[in-house]
């Protein structure tokens, strides 16, 4: 399929939403470069083979603030076998199966997602997606469409005014729009990150949503580049204020076994890693540069109590309100 | 439920696989030990919540020889809930699911499982399981029973005569009971550890088969003795092999990064991990206790061209005969 067989309709939010991620791709990886002198992102572009569309993935390895970090966006679009739909339609309401007969659904697909994982143990692991998502029949006529995504925050050490910053700017943004998303969104962030094989969150949240169609698409494009614009505030604020912390061998510890959890979200829970996995042609390397550069798994690790990382599992295993 | 509830049959055959599977694991960490100078593997026995049974988990960590292993027991009976049935009825045919209205399934298990990651990259990681599995009805009627398991090498730098070893031995005690078995069972764990996203192998391989009822349950018990006797004569002779040979800091962390597509296999494909995290009130830790100590994803890693390395990746990439 080619781009000439787009919907006419939704076209300029396609466009709009295709430039949004492309300069915050860029403002993100500026601000996250001058916070690491010297380091910089590596640029890697990629297609879909025999599909349509394909992505600019950038990665920080190694540098002296960021140990490992990925910002990737994709453009992509084509036919959704109908196997495909049948899994996605679990969690997106409006996404209709095609009749029988049908080769599948068109769709086109595009958004930013990140993952930076910092050097320094006082530096928290930031998670960040938005994405908008659209369908329509053969014909041309359009079936559906939705943004999602969402921005949260993994600390290995709890400094509470982050987590206050990051929630509250958040919450302050979205109240600008509509005071129901935030306490919406950070619930479904707490819900979405959990780890029930470990009876705990994978940090300390922030927001997620999905399947948001109930607002008018341009509007839902401003509020999606105010929340970057909040991510960007506040994350690159949490870093400038723990970067140069000193920390011990037994702090970079925790945060490897702290890392395992990560992984073990990322494999075993997070939708969009497993449908990624599980689509032949998926570009492998840019999703799992999710996955931390170090990573321990220690038998029965477990805190002292009374310790730093005993209240900070304290915190994941009964998460609270940040935001006032 | 109390093991008085159980099914007079095969009574004898419970009580073998429980004494064979106590027995080895005494006899594979004295074997393991006697490797590791001075290093001695810790004792954890636990009890499931709940339900009847539970098991005796041991781990090595830190050794001179092994960085991490873990050598678990476990004997657990109880109830199956009908969506535990369901789900387990893709792999074994002959489990039935209860009438409506009736309870569930009655069952037993009882097995060994191991996962070994050596501290030198030239020594390979293995991992071996057997266990037992038996269903009855409500009125204590016997349902199916079956013996599955396996055991197979991941090495991080390939020397043939190790491969050879590992597999040859385990095709001649294989032969001494049927000739058919070797083939069979090797082409399937070749198949089982395949990580599709990956494109390639979890190692080299070994053994590996599941609802086996097809013989004599006490000639099954003495397969399985046989093979752990083949896996620790194979597994011990390469270990006395390759354990002082000196590496260096790059192959380390070439061994890291492998270790990370054996993390990526366990949390994403393998059923019993799988089963393990879904199921309430299972022993977290003695199920990812197979996770390696130290692990490292980095971005689009890839050998170089002619290297050891790349050597490695392409016997993964496809799997070949190693047993004449």
């Amino acid at each position: 399929m080619s781009t000439s067989e787009f919907s006419p309709e939704n076209a300029s939010i396609r466009e709009k939403m295709e430039a949004l991620v492309r300069r915050k791709q860029k403002q993100i990886i500026e601000s996250l470069e001058s916070l690491d002198d010297g380091y910089r992102f590596k640029f890697d572009s990629w297609e879909r083979p025999n599909n349509g569309g394909g992505g600019l993935s950038s990665v920080i390895e190694n540098g002296k603030t960021f140990e490992k970090g990925g910002v990737n966006i994709s453009v992509v679009y084509g036919s959704l076998p109908p196997k495909a739909i049948e899994s996605m339609r679990a969690n997106h309401k409006n996404l209709e199966n095609p009749s029988q007969g049908q080769e599948g659904v068109k769709f086109f697909a595009c958004g930013l997602s990140m993952v930076i994982h910092p050097l320094n143990p006082h530096v928290p692991t930031t998670h960040l997606n938005y994405r908008y998502f659209e369908t329509w029949n053969p014909d041309g006529t359009p079936q559906t469409w939705w943004f999602g995504g969402g921005a949260d925050l993994t600390p290995y050490y709890l400094y509470e005014e982050d987590a206050k910053l990051f929630h509250q700017t958040h919450k302050d943004t979205l109240d600008k729009f509509d005071t129901k998303l935030y306490p919406e969104w950070k619930q479904w962030c707490d819900k979405y990150f959990w780890i029930p094989h470990r009876n705990e969150n994978r940090g300390v949240g922030g927001i997620f949503f999905d399947d948001f169609d109930t607002k008018d698409p341009n509007e839902v494009l401003n509020i999606v580049e105010s929340l970057f614009d909040a991510w960007i505030h506040s994350y690159t604020t949490i870093v400038s204020r723990r970067k140069d912390l000193p920390y011990t061998e037994k702090q970079k510890q925790w945060q490897y076994v702290r890392r395992g959890r990560y992984v073990e979200f990322n494999l075993v829970y997070d939708r969009g890693t497993k449908f990624g996995l599980q689509t032949p042609g998926s570009r492998i390397e840019s999703i799992l540069m999710s996955l931390p550069a170090n990573v321990s798994w220690i038998y029965n690790h477990s805190p002292e109590e009374g310790s730093e990382e005993a209240k900070l599992e304290r915190i994941f295993k009964n998460p609270i309100e940040w935001a006032v």
